[in-house]
C-alpha cells in the first residue's frame, strides 16, 4: 500500500509571493511546479527545483493557460495544436532546470482550466499526452482518476498516475462534486485525512468497481496548508500507507 | 577554409509574421531560433525547427530580454542571476522542441540587447555561459568576436563561435562601427559578399592581430533577405570557403 | 439613406506590422482601434488616432481578450465582473490618446472572441454594455446586428450602432452563416460590393422582419483590402447611399 | 503649513495580493495607483479607486515600465518617444475608473525605475510631462523633489508636486542617500515620524538653500505600514501641519 503526495509549488512570481513552499516540501513526496504561463517566473523554478531537489522531492512540470491575471483558471479555446506546442515548451522550460540540477522530470500535471478541459476533452487530452510523450516516454501523465486525460495518455503507452483529491467530495459516479454543491469541500482537517486514507486504500468508488488513486493533490497556497499536510500524512502513515513518489 | 552562416530565425509571433524563414533555411547552416520572450512562440517554434530539420540546418536557442514590444532590443538591467534563470528557461524551452523532433541544440545565440549587453558587461557574460553551460557543456556559445561573451565561455570551458557581421563595417581595432557613424553598413550586396570572404578567410583585424570569426550572421527580416543570403553565399563558395556548421 | 464604413485598425504590435492603416483609412468613416490587449500597443495607438484625425475618420475602442498570442479570438471565460473592468480599461487607454488629439471617442467595438461571446451571452453583454456606460452615456455601442450585445446596450439606454458583414453570408432567420460551412464567405468583391449595398439599403433579413444596419465591417488586414474597400464604397454612392458615419 | 501623504496602492495583480492598502487607505491623503504595466490589473484598479473615494483620498495613476516580473524596478531603454504613448496609455486606463466613480485623476507619478531614470535624464522627464500634459493640464506631476523630473514638468507649464521621503536619508546636496551606503534607510519609526516633520516644516536642505516638499510619501507594502503611517501622521499633527491633499 504506497501512495504519493503531491502539491503545486512555485507559483510565486516576480515580487509576488504565494505559498509557502518552504514549509511544504518536507512533507510533500512530488512537486507539481509552474512553469510561467498561470504562474511561476525563471528565478522561481530554478529556486523551486533547488528546493525539492534538497529535500529528496521528485518534480514534475505543470503547465497551464497563458493567462497569468486569471491564475490559469479561466477555460480558454486553444486548439489540440497550440496546446500541444504550449506544453511541450512549458514541460521544456522546467527540464532545463531539473537538468542543471542533476535531476529529472518525473511527470506532468496540467494546471487548472488546463487540467479541467483535458479531463473531460478527448482532443486536449490527446494534446497534453502527446506533448509529454514527444518530450519522453519516460515521463508520467498526472491527471484526474477515471479522466480523458488519464485514458488518452494510458492510450499513448505513458505511465499515467491517477489523482485523488482528500478535500473533495466525490459524486456516487466518482466525479468530483461541482464547487457550487454542498458536500464539495470536506468540513474539516479530520476528515480530509481520513478521506486522504480512504482514496489510497480503496481508490474512487465508480458504481460497482473502483478507480485506483496513485497520488494526492494537497494544497499549498492556504494558511493551514503545512498543518493540513502534516496531519494528512500522519493519518496515511498511522493507516500503515507507505507515503513515497510511485 | 570553412565558415558558418547563421541566421535569427523563428520571430513570428501568433498572428504576427515577420521573416520569411522558408526561403531563407534552406541557404543557411545554422539557425537561431527566438524562444518566446522577444519574439516567437511555441507554435512558431515548433514550427521553424522542423524547417530547419527538413533541410538539415544546427539549431541553436537564441534567447532575449522579456520585451516582446521592443523585439528585445530595449536594455534592460536584470541581475546576472535572473539573467542566468532567463536564458536556461528559454534554452530549455526550445530543447524541448528539439527532443521532439530527435535533434540537438548546438548552440546559444543571445539577441538584441542580451547579445549587445552581455558583449560589454562581464557580470551579464558570465551569466550567459553559466546558463550555457548548466544546461549542457556541449553547446556552443555564439558571441561577438572579441567581446566579453566569447572570452567569459571560453574561461567556463565552452566551445564558443566568434561571430562575425558580413554588412557591418569594423573599426581598425576591430569594433562594430555604431550605426549613427558612416561606414556603420555596407553600401551593397558585391560590399557585403566581398567583406564575408575576407572575415571566413582572414578574420577581422585588431590592429596587428587578427580575430578569427567562425560564423557570419544573415539578416532574415528584409525584402532582399533571401536574395542576399544566395549572393553571400555564393560569393564564399566562388572563394573555395566550405559553408558548413562547425 | 445613409450608411457609416468601419475597419479594425491598429492592430500592428512592436516589431510586427499587420494591415495596410496608412490606404485603408481615407476609405472608412470610422475606424476600431485595438487598445492593446489582442493587439495594438500605445504607440501604435496614437499613431492611429493620428492617421484617423488627418483623414476626418471617427474613432472608436476596440476592446479584446488579453490574448496577444490568440489576437483575441480564442474562447475566454472571464467572468462579467472581470470583463467589465477590462472593457473600461481599453476604453480609457484609447481615450488618453484621442483626448491628446482633441477627438473624443464615438463608439466601442468588442473585437473577436469577445465580440461573438458577448453577442450570445447576456451576461457579457451586460458587462460590455455596463463598461460603455460607465465611461460615457455618449458612447455607442458597435454589436452584430440583432444580437445580445445591441440589445443589452440599449436596454441600458445607450445608442447602438447594428453592424453587417458585407462580405459574409446569412441565413434566413438573420444569423451569419458559420464559416464552416457553404455560403459563409462571398465569392467576389463585385458580390460584396452588391451586398453592402444591399445590407445598407434593406437591413437583414429575419423573416418577414428586417434588421436595421448602422454600420457595415470592412476588412484591412488582406491583400485587397484598400481595393475592395474602394469597390464597396463607390458601389454605395453609386447607389445613391450616403457613406459617412452616425 | 500643509503637507500631502501618498502611497503607492493597487499593487496586487490577479491572484497576487500585495500590501494591505484597507488599511493604508483612510491614512493618506493622495493614492497613486498602479496601472497594470509593472502592477495591478482592471480589476484591482477599479476596486481601489472605489476604495480611495470611500475615503476621501484623491487619485492619481501610477504608470511604470512594461515589465511584471521586474515589478517596474529595472532600469528599460525606452525612446522619450515611446514613453510617452506608455505614460499617456497608462494615464488613460486610469483615468476611465476615476471617471466611472465621478472622480477626477489629480496628478501622475511615475513608479520605480520609471521614476529614477525619469529624475535624472531630461529627455524622459520631457517625455513623462508631455503625456501628463497632453492628457490635461489639470494634472499634477509628482517627482523626486529638486529632481529633472519636477524641472520638466514646471517647464511645461504644470503643477508639480515635490516630494520627499521620510524614511530615508538625504546627502547635504539634497540627494537620496544611495541604499548601498550608510544613513540611506532611517533606523526606527520615531527617525521616521521626526524625519516627516522636518520635511514637510523645513524641506531639503540644497546647500544654503531649501527645497519645498509637497508630498511625503509612505510605503505600503511592508508588515508594519499601517502602523507606521499612523505614527508619521500623528507626528505631522502634534507638530501642527495639517495633512491634507494640495
Amino acid at each position: 500500500m504506497k501512495i504519493d503526495l503531491n502539491c503545486d509549488l512555485g507559483e510565486s512570481f516576480g515580487r509576488y509571493s504565494l505559498g509557502d513552499d518552504a514549509a511544504i516540501m518536507p512533507l510533500i513526496t512530488s512537486a507539481n511546479i509552474a512553469c510561467g504561463f498561470h504562474a511561476g517566473d525563471a528565478s522561481v523554478m530554478q529556486a523551486t527545483v533547488r528546493l525539492a531537489k534538497k529535500h529528496g522531492v521528485v518534480v514534475g512540470a505543470h503547465p497551464g493557460w497563458p493567462d497569468l491575471q486569471g491564475f490559469g483558471r479561466r477555460d480558454m479555446a486553444l486548439s489540440p495544436k497550440e496546446t500541444e506546442a504550449l506544453v511541450l515548451y512549458q514541460i521544456g522550460a522546467l527540464a532545463a532546470f531539473a537538468k542543471a540540477e542533476g535531476m529529472e522530470l518525473r511527470h506532468v500535471k496540467p494546471h487548472g482550466a488546463l487540467y479541467n478541459q483535458s479531463a473531460k476533452d478527448a482532443g486536449l487530452a490527446e494534446a497534453v499526452a502527446r506533448a509529454v510523450k514527444r518530450f519522453s516516454v519516460e515521463l508520467a501523465l498526472v491527471g484526474l482518476a477515471g479522466s480523458r486525460s488519464v485514458e488518452a495518455a494510458r492510450g499513448m503507452g505513458l505511465r499515467v498516475l491517477e489523482e485523488g483529491f482528500p478535500d473533495r467530495g466525490y459524486t456516487p459516479d466518482g466525479q468530483l462534486i461541482p464547487r457550487s454543491q454542498a458536500g464539495a469541500i470536506l468540513p474539516s482537517v479530520e476528515a480530509v485525512a481520513a478521506h486522504a486514507v480512504s482514496l489510497a486504500m480503496d481508490g474512487i468508488a465508480l458504481g460497482e468497481k473502483r478507480i485506483r488513486v496513485d497520488t494526492l493533490c494537497l494544497h499549498g497556497d492556504n494558511a493551514h496548508a503545512a498543518e493540513n499536510a502534516r496531519r494528512v500524512r500522519s493519518a496515511l502513515e498511522t493507516a500503515g500507507v507507505e507515503v513515497a513518489a510511485n
